[in-house]
Formats: C-alpha cells, structure tokens, sequence
C-alpha cells in the first residue's frame, strides 16, 4: 500500500488488457456532426465565434444534405444541413431541433470495426462500408444502437 | 488555372486568415460527454462494444453528477449521471432521454478564450473559468447560445 489515500472512484480492473481487438481499432474522436437548420448561417456563427474556418464543402444528393467540414485540431466539426424536406435530417431537425446528429469515432479498419461491432450485436444501420466525405470509409451504427447517440465508425 | 475541375463548394475565402486570435485558441475536440441512465451499464457497454476502458471515475457532489473518463486517442468520452432526482442532469435525461451532454472544445488558455466568445456576445453559464475533472480549467457556454448544443471550453 503506498502513503496516498486512494480514490475510491479509480477502478484498476477497467485498465487491464480486456479490451481486446476493438480497443486497437479505434483511434479517437473523428468528429461530432451538427444539424443545423441553415448552413451558411452556422458557418459565420463558427467563424465569428470561434474563429474556425470551412476546410471543405458538399452537397450529398443522395442523402438529400449538404455539409460543411471545419478542422479543428486533429478532429473535424461536421455542420449538417437538409436540402429536400423528404431528407431524413429534415425529420431530424422537425424531431429534435437543432444539435448534435451523429459523433464519428475513427477506427483504423471500417470494415474491420462494423464486423466486430456486428458481432458483439450491435444492429446497425449499414451492412456494409460506404464512401463519406473527404475520401472516408465510414459506416452508421442503428440510430437506437448505442444509448441514444448515432455513431459513425470513420476510416480517413 | 489549373487543369483539374474546381470543386465548387469548396470556397477559398473561408481559407483566408479571416480566423484571428481565438481560431489560434481552440485547439481540438476535448471530449463527448454523453448523459446516462446508469453508469456501470454504460461504462460496460462502451468495454463490451468498442473495447474502450476507464481511465477515470469522480463523483462530483456539488453537480450530483458522477463521471467517468474513457480516453480515446488524445480526446475522452465522459458518461455522466445523476447522483439525485434534483440534478440539473436528472431534468435532462428526463427531458431528452440519455444521449450527448456537452461537448468539450480544448483551448489553450480558457480565461481567455472565455473572454474572447464573451466580446463576441455569446450568452455564457459560466462567467469565469471552473475547476473540471483531471485538473482541468473549463467554463460552459450557455446551453441555448450556439444552435442547440451545450458547449464547454476546456484548458487541460
């Protein structure tokens, strides 16, 4: 026993080797995505708030949303935005409002992570990869998946 | 001009040094913090799913909150709950059900930073910086100031 009282809160057994493969896969926070219910505007609001800057900027027909990229860090800000009232993040924003609509955790593999995810069953939302922004392999855990937050699994 | 086809969402004069003082602030996505039901369920979850570990566990009595850090990369993810019926986080799960919090943005200098959002007239719940979890220095925006998310600023 060493002389310092020990925090009752620090738990060593959750620092042990158990996290197995799944652990070595994901590598930190790609991104959080915002819903947002006009771009441009949350773009100044981004700039002259924080002082950070668009990095890039798409329109995804398929999907019905256009976004916008802002680097911050290692990280990106990903500000979302519906461009038909049919698009799924219109029904999001008419749900819930404004905020957060999905947070990105990069994996080193997307295949890899979604298989493994699949196998712990986790339903998810794509069965298989698909091509995201910036050239990114990415794919969407089932919205009520994981204690109420939509995750993506990013590979850059 | 070059030879390649120009994107055309993708807009030089947000690249400018338009930024100013606080783009040279904020450094990174600090954390995700999600709200929880219960935490060894969550904390067993995210070691279950995507093999991530605590790193850390503190109850905050004044908050009637109770956290725990799982580090990811250079961000963490914090699962929060309520440690009474009349936390302010009790009235968000019951408000919104379990999902993210807050998110964290790290800065160099919170004082500053702070300072910074407030001349640029962003209503703050925090009018100067707090003590946070690991000896971290942050302070919240107001939960209704930027479009739908809480947001804390964190100097670590």
């Amino acid at each position: 026993m060493g002389l310092e009282a020990k925090n009752p809160y620090e738990n060593d057994e959750y620092k042990s080797d158990q996290a197995g493969e799944l652990g070595d896969l994901i590598t930190g926070i790609d991104h959080v995505a915002y819903a947002v219910a006009d771009l441009d505007d949350a773009i100044e609001e981004y700039r002259e708030v924080f002082g950070i800057l668009v990095d890039h900027r798409e329109l995804l027909d398929g999907e019905g949303v256009e976004i916008a990229v802002l680097r911050l860090g290692g990280s990106t800000i990903q500000l979302l935005t519906p461009t038909r009232d049919d698009a799924d993040l219109a029904e999001f924003l008419d749900e819930w409002g404004p905020g957060v609509h999905h947070v990105g955790y990069r994996v080193a593999d997307c295949a890899q992570a979604l298989a493994a995810v699949v196998a712990r069953g986790l339903e998810v939302q794509d069965d298989e990869p698909v091509p995201g922004v910036l050239g990114t392999t990415t794919a969407y855990l089932h919205p009520d998946a994981f204690h109420g937050t939509l995750i993506q699994l990013v590979e850059v």
